[in-house]
């Protein structure tokens, strides 16, 4: 991409409205913009990263067997009276009428029209285990939005949601998930904390939040250093080896990790001194198993082995793309900007041309941006006109992974400077070796 | 894909409510499922043909310079007061209050919302040409919803706008997108003809819709035969080539086309006979050149070479995924179901095991499974325990373009049966001839 057809509008100032760093560098690369109070437009830059976050999601949904569909934003107020949560819910959920008086609401969460599309279609234990998500907008009306896409009103939510015939069943497609949130966050340059968590709204009894810390963070959370260790599960990883998945989930919650309303301070300071670990964190997942709450009410059943028809037990698996590119960020920066992981950069490299029209410049710069395109990498090429330490600053502050800089002593010799955004690290080289460097 | 694995809801009996073929189709072959009038869940046949669609109309658009970001389906009413359109756009416009009594609306379109980003951002000519887009959910509470996802109230929209100087800079990034809507279109395995159009509540006095035809489509149309020679322009055309573009826009819009709202007796009667098309059609795209009509009250300028403010010429540009996939069947299937074309399948090829627990056919199958997939090919097992007339009956249905039978028997003699979907011409042959056919 060029950047001179490109729409990545930087800021220069620090804009007043942004408390912590994320929303700050997000504001400030034009990733996103607020259209309304907590309602926010991701701009091409934020897109491209959104985009790259939630295929590594879908990814590790799909190896862990759950299948993808897409249910609407709307939904109606039916439904919810099914479960008993319309009224329950609150104001945080966005109740709307249609233009013939029907009661809609804007999903908050999909429990129940998911298990309405069960209990149409599945009648038989056969059919089990399903494992159903989407990646789709959600509203949630929070009386106070804040830190832009960390805690907004419409964001983007990859839910799934599990059915089995029995609670040891389900316990295993629970592990199923708690495996791939491991793998979804190792994957997204984080390492996340799995802490026995409050179920909420959602209901049941067994449930995780996943935490990453940040000094940002919005809780407290506490834990055992022994996490930064533990081995995230291999790619390989046999997804229907029910013991296996389930000595993974037992080193993951063998030590102790808690979030503040779930700290038990004795637990805490029986750990050795050095080894406990107190920070403050970001929730980026949340799983669920609550039995039998919803397909109970609402008359979700299948028929087992046995010939009876007996309610499915279900479970719920949350991650929030849109909240997860702040966390990244919190979790990756420097005073510069972002540090994009390699896994979710908006682009692979960056070319700077420093003199656009000096010829050695453009030639050498042309010369990368199609080599290194065609070796398929995602290339932003820096053909502006802004001076040189703009484009400089540009660079850092967006964080692409690699920068080349091609400026008019060094390309008349054919060489240019690669730097890395990471350790800062550069070193002139030839156009050739620049290419294996970044291709190789 | 193990189909055992999977959710695919084929129904047996043919759905009542279903007015249209596709309507029809998409329902037996578990592709959507509706929640409410008009509102739609995409099954995951269902969001495996959305999702290809969406990424031919992205690379599409990629292709003719437009830049992709995402912006919010809830948008505040301020932004529509300011173009006037707030009051006027009636009560196909789904409007809500937030808990702060906000009026907000759920966007049927997004004229003023990315005026307001251009605004925001764009302050001289020299950030000029630019074209924006975005595949994000609309909603328009029509008052008649039907024939299933084709004229649904939720749907998909992949909404592009343009921003350029002058009138003139604007009728190139109109022909942009016009020759990316006529790619588009063929590439999904249709032929569109542009026809000129009526602008509506979009304004403007330049537009065109592409129509395809179809024999339950809900319009009528007039043209002349000639469309269907007229050459599709190529993947390498150069989009900055503005007479080059001219020239096929020109060519496109010499002969008569019209809907029947545009249409001109007199005009047709004037074609020879032979050449004379009259049929039902179904919109796929609608574009627009409008002017100033947004960036005027809404004060979108940019400062011109003169040094002076001009307001933006701007036009949008519409395709509806969620609607093309019905209309993809409209044009594609026959007695037995859909007939996808390749570029749209949901899998590529459906591996047919007709008696799961046969040694050979069960070896047979996984080797065709395992040797497709890792050639790249998307490919559906149908695993199941179904006898064979269903297994076959639920193939053609579903319209995956190649279908491998393995019986027992020719598996036994090391041989499958590969069958084309669309023409129906089955031939034996051994494993590797039918990798190679699949693969080569």
């Amino acid at each position: 991409m060029r950047l001179s057809r490109y729409f990545m509008p930087i800021l220069k100032e620090n804009p007043k409205e942004a408390e912590i760093v994320s929303h700050r560098l997000m504001l400030r690369a034009g990733m996103v913009r607020q259209q309304s109070q907590g309602i926010y437009s991701w701009l091409p830059l934020g897109k491209k990263v959104l985009d790259k976050v939630n295929n590594i999601i879908r990814e590790e949904q799909n190896r862990a067997g759950a299948v993808e569909l897409l249910m609407p934003t709307l939904q109606s107020a039916e439904l919810w009276q099914e479960s008993g949560r319309y009224e329950a819910y609150g104001k945080e959920m966005l109740r709307i009428k249609d233009r013939q008086e029907r009661p809609m609401l804007y999903g908050p969460t999909n429990e129940e029209m998911v298990t309405d599309i069960f209990r149409s279609y599945v009648k038989t234990y056969k059919n089990l285990p399903l494992n159903l998500y989407h990646i789709q907008l959600k509203f949630r009306d929070e009386i106070r939005p804040r830190f832009g896409t960390m805690r907004s009103r419409e964001f983007l939510m990859k839910d799934a949601y599990s059915f089995d015939l029995t609670r040891e069943d389900a316990i295993h497609s629970y592990n199923k998930m708690f495996v791939a949130y491991l793998r979804t966050f190792a994957r997204l340059g984080m390492r996340a904390i799995p802490m026995r968590a409050d179920t909420g709204p959602i209901g049941g009894n067994h449930s995780h939040e996943f935490i990453i810390l940040a000094d940002t963070g919005e809780s407290e959370v506490f834990s055992h250093k022994a996490f930064t260790d533990f081995e995230i599960p291999a790619e390989n990883t046999d997804f229907d080896d029910v013991a296996g998945l389930q000595s993974i989930f037992d080193k993951w919650t063998s030590v102790y990790a808690a979030t503040s309303e779930m700290h038990d301070e004795a637990a805490f300071n029986a750990i050795p001194e050095g080894d406990r670990l107190s920070a403050r964190g970001i929730e980026v997942g949340h799983i669920f198993y609550f039995g039998t709450k919803y397909s109970e009410p609402m008359g979700a059943k299948v028929q087992g082995p046995d010939g009876k028809e007996h309610p499915v037990h279900m479970g719920s698996y949350g991650i929030g793309p849109t909240r997860l590119v702040p966390a990244i960020i919190e979790a990756s920066h420097d005073e510069n900007g972002i540090i994009w992981p390699e896994s979710v950069a908006p682009f692979d490299v960056v070319v700077i041309n420093m003199k656009p029209g000096d010829a050695a410049c453009d030639d050498i710069s042309e010369k990368l941006y199609a080599s290194l395109g065609n070796a398929g990498k995602d290339v932003l090429y820096d053909d502006s006109d802004d001076r040189a330490g703009t484009k400089f600053a540009t660079a850092d502050l967006i964080g692409v992974p690699v920068q080349i800089i091609v400026g008019p002593r060094s390309a008349a010799a054919g060489e240019v400077e690669v730097k890395d955004r990471k350790t800062g690290a550069r070193e002139v080289m030839t156009l050739e070796a620049a290419l294996n460097r970044v291709t190789g």
